[in-house]
């Protein structure tokens, strides 16, 4: 029987994702129905996006799993009616686009961009960086996304302090775990990235408290999960100096307010969600390779694990 | 007999080099006499600066080599008085600073980052940039700078041509030469990187007719030299948005005079000198392992071609 794939994003992602579903499932040799309406009893797969109409998962007695559109799943890991696998985005273009992303941010903090491009005024101010090799950079979050970017900044000569919730081993970077290690990695990082997820115990994991563990000056880059800052913690550490400069492409509600204090401040960049964008291309095909492991019998890839939330 | 280097350089820089080149000697068990001021005719070794009051080689009927304290050899590779070895700065730090102001620079273009450093004015524009494996890039100069920048980059994801003016393989990059390549080299070149040396063959290489080979919008990064430029059909081309935006580091003139258009221009970005900048500690270990290899009789390192000019 021809398998049926339920695309249960926004209307509007459907005009992004057909073409390229589509052209996926012809590649990877998958007969499939793909389609934006089918009864729930008739649903083997579903691709998902978080903000999908689709909240009770119980009238989809025949699904074999939900495959996630993006990288994030705090919407969706909680829910009750799910009990089938959930898979996760990990795409190529998701991945090589944060590492640019954050490589690039970083690098301008490092070299301190800024001063020249909002500064042309005629006077020759000639500071000289130090070298990336003493310029430490710590990672929070040593996932697909937090290993690949600290691998890249390694790469391009800076020492790097991975930390994660469980102790890991990452070559050329040093990895540590626990509160301890959380207090050492904030206290070198002259560059902090924040790539953890969002689940209970990140939430506000950047609060006062932790921001003071920072040296004067740091700069803190977060790319990740908007909630794992305590704002009103990070503006008053911006308005003394003890963080030289905030870059944020996520926040607790996006778009962010025209009136949110975070524009304005001097201290602060904004970048509208971009730094890891689900690229349609890419993305539909780790979705529908999913499919045909589905299909076959082999074990589906990017599992999300429910019991630890991500 | 203990050899005499003369420091011939600017006084100011002997406030910067002295501790750091007796430091060198003594971390390399060579005995010599270091000093601002000696007798021609008693110098062994010249640490030299292009803009040093020596200028007349003749008296110095004893010496060895000059060792220049930066990579450019323009000022000094014509001078018809200077018969002995003359040796370029090759520095771990001047070569790893090129990378990072390079790469950053390079990022800074390709993700469009000027759009939300300039523009925080609470309006929420998402635009994704294309993956880097989509924006070609093009390093002209595949020196020992050029070809360290050239694989920064296409370990980030670039796909990166070099040209040269004479044929090399570099693993990765796709390697031109010639005047048919060169023009190859610039149609595909998003964003354009100049790292090539001062010599007659590429004074205003990038002329009218060149900068017009570029496609529309293309990215101009100068880390290289002034002179590589036609300022005036580099300023014509920005006024009509067939290049996108230059961000320079080196001029005709420098510091670069207040009134110069590149200053006001909305499409340049002017840096002061800083993308490539010796480090005086990994330079002067450079420098007397040179004098090392001098008093032993081994081949001195990074000397440069004279007959080519660099």
């Amino acid at each position: 029987m021809i398998p049926n794939i339920l695309f249960a994003a926004r209307p509007e992602q459907w005009d992004i994702y057909e073409k390229p579903l589509k052209s996926a499932l012809s590649e990877a040799g998958v007969t499939a129905n793909l389609a934006l309406d089918l009864a729930p009893e008739e649903v083997d797969y579903m691709v998902y996006a978080p903000n999908s109409a689709v909240q009770d998962f119980t009238p989809y007695t025949r699904l074999k799993a939900v495959l996630n559109l993006w990288a994030g799943v705090e919407n969706i890991v909680g829910n009750q009616t799910l009990k089938v696998p959930l898979a996760r985005m990990v795409d190529h273009g998701l991945t090589q686009g944060m590492v640019e992303w954050v490589t690039g941010h970083v690098l301008r903090h490092h070299l301190g961009m800024d001063a020249h491009i909002l500064g042309q005024d005629g006077v020759w101010r000639k500071t000289i960086p130090p070298l990336a090799e003493d310029r430490p950079v710590t990672v929070l979050g040593l996932g697909v996304l937090g290993q690949a970017c600290a691998k890249a900044l390694r790469g391009l000569g800076f020492p790097v302090t991975g930390w994660g919730r469980s102790a890991r081993t990452v070559p050329g970077i040093t990895c540590l775990s626990g509160d301890e290690g959380l207090r050492t990695a904030l206290q070198r990082a002259e560059i902090l990235v924040l790539l953890l997820p969002k689940t209970a115990e990140t939430e506000n994991l950047m609060n006062a408290e932790r921001l003071a563990m920072l040296p004067k000056g740091a700069m803190i880059v977060n790319p990740g999960r908007g909630p794992l800052i305590d704002d009103d913690a990070l503006l008053a550490a911006l308005d003394t100096g003890h963080v030289g400069h905030a870059t944020l492409d996520v926040f607790r509600v996006e778009p962010l307010p025209p009136a949110h204090p975070y524009w304005a401040h001097p201290r602060v960049t904004v970048t509208p969600h971009i730094a890891s964008e689900t690229r349609p291309i890419t993305a539909a095909r780790v979705i529908i390779e999913n499919v045909r492991r589905g299909e076959t019998g082999a074990p589906y890839l990017h599992l999300v694990d429910r019991a630890k939330g991500y």
